[in-house]
């Protein structure tokens, strides 16, 4: 690379930093933002800069904010008596995406994962038990990731809201629409199996 | 996306704009500059600005450049009887990294691709030929891909160096070092049959 300049040399630095982007990667983008207009590569520098200084998490529910609350919390026409807990901001967007939901959200920021040094008090689980002894909640759904780490922390949860009278659910689990049943592993036929469903 | 503010949805938007970036990986991108600290965002971000404000084409051979002339031009330890010809900045870089080559170089950027409408004119080809007739060159090597469009430009470009007095040659093709022969298909093994060196 001694080929080339400090400042090509700087951006595929910066560029291989990025998740999935490996070395020939980081080149391929840095020739691409070299190549198109000087607007465009501009665009996306500006873009970088405006979300880190306009961007923080919403005071309550700590999904990203512009503000100090984000748009589902100022929202007047959510449900107010619903809260789904989320590991991350683009979880939410998920389950907002799907359009079914019209409840509350609570941002975890991570989950619960003791090899790596993560804990409850790395995550916003006491805001959240906070939040649900100050609020009028009538149900809270977990919808953590459906792997260890997340059917862990929401066991963890569960058990922190105990003391409270509300029903905690869970994400429906089963097969996916438009799957093949031959070709679904055991644990997810055994999932759908034992949640089944009256039709 | 409308969970989301303006900031993260335009950020998205951006980043969407790479190359092999789609939607997804843009959100995801997205997040990860929301995650790290603000000083590695922002680092991205000014690399991208500094290569836009810092880097060029030389003058001379159209490599990228942060003064009038790119590194190779400027270096006074070079062979300046050999001139290689590349499709790409990217390309001169792999053929540096590959560490036997001493020469000089001519970028084209691009390659003469009639159906998109690239045609001479957007190439440097004007000032390839200019440079050949002023220069002292012994040997001009193609090293366009070895593609339709690539072997199209290599063949255009040295009829135009056909009243020079000088050897145009091209990269050697055949099988890959750590190839299998077995599944090598016929057109790479026919040109290593027509183009079989001695021992």
């Amino acid at each position: 690379m001694n080929t080339n300049n400090g400042s090509v040399n700087e951006l595929i630095d910066q560029l291989g930093r990025l998740p999935g982007v490996g070395r020939k990667s980081a080149e391929r983008l840095a020739y691409h933002l070299l190549r198109v207009s000087k607007g465009e590569a501009l665009a996306l520098a500006k873009a970088i800069r405006d979300v880190r200084e306009n961007v923080s998490y919403c005071s309550v529910c700590y999904n990203l904010a512009e503000g100090s609350l984000c748009e589902i919390c100022r929202d007047p026409n959510r449900d107010t008596s619903k809260l789904c807990v989320v590991e991350q901001p683009r979880d939410l967007m998920a389950l907002e995406q799907a359009g079914v939901y019209r409840g509350m959200y609570h941002v975890l920021l991570g989950r619960l994962a003791p090899l790596e040094g993560i804990g409850p008090d790395q995550l916003t689980i006491d805001p959240l038990v906070e939040r649900v002894r100050r609020g009028n909640f009538s149900e809270i759904i977990m919808a953590t990731n459906p792997n260890v780490e997340g059917d862990g922390s929401a066991l963890y949860i569960t058990n922190q809201l105990s003391e409270f009278p509300i029903e905690v659910t869970r994400l429906a689990r089963g097969i996916t629409t438009g799957s093949v049943l031959e070709h679904t592993n055991r644990e997810i036929l055994a999932d759908a199996l034992s949640g089944r469903q009256k039709i």
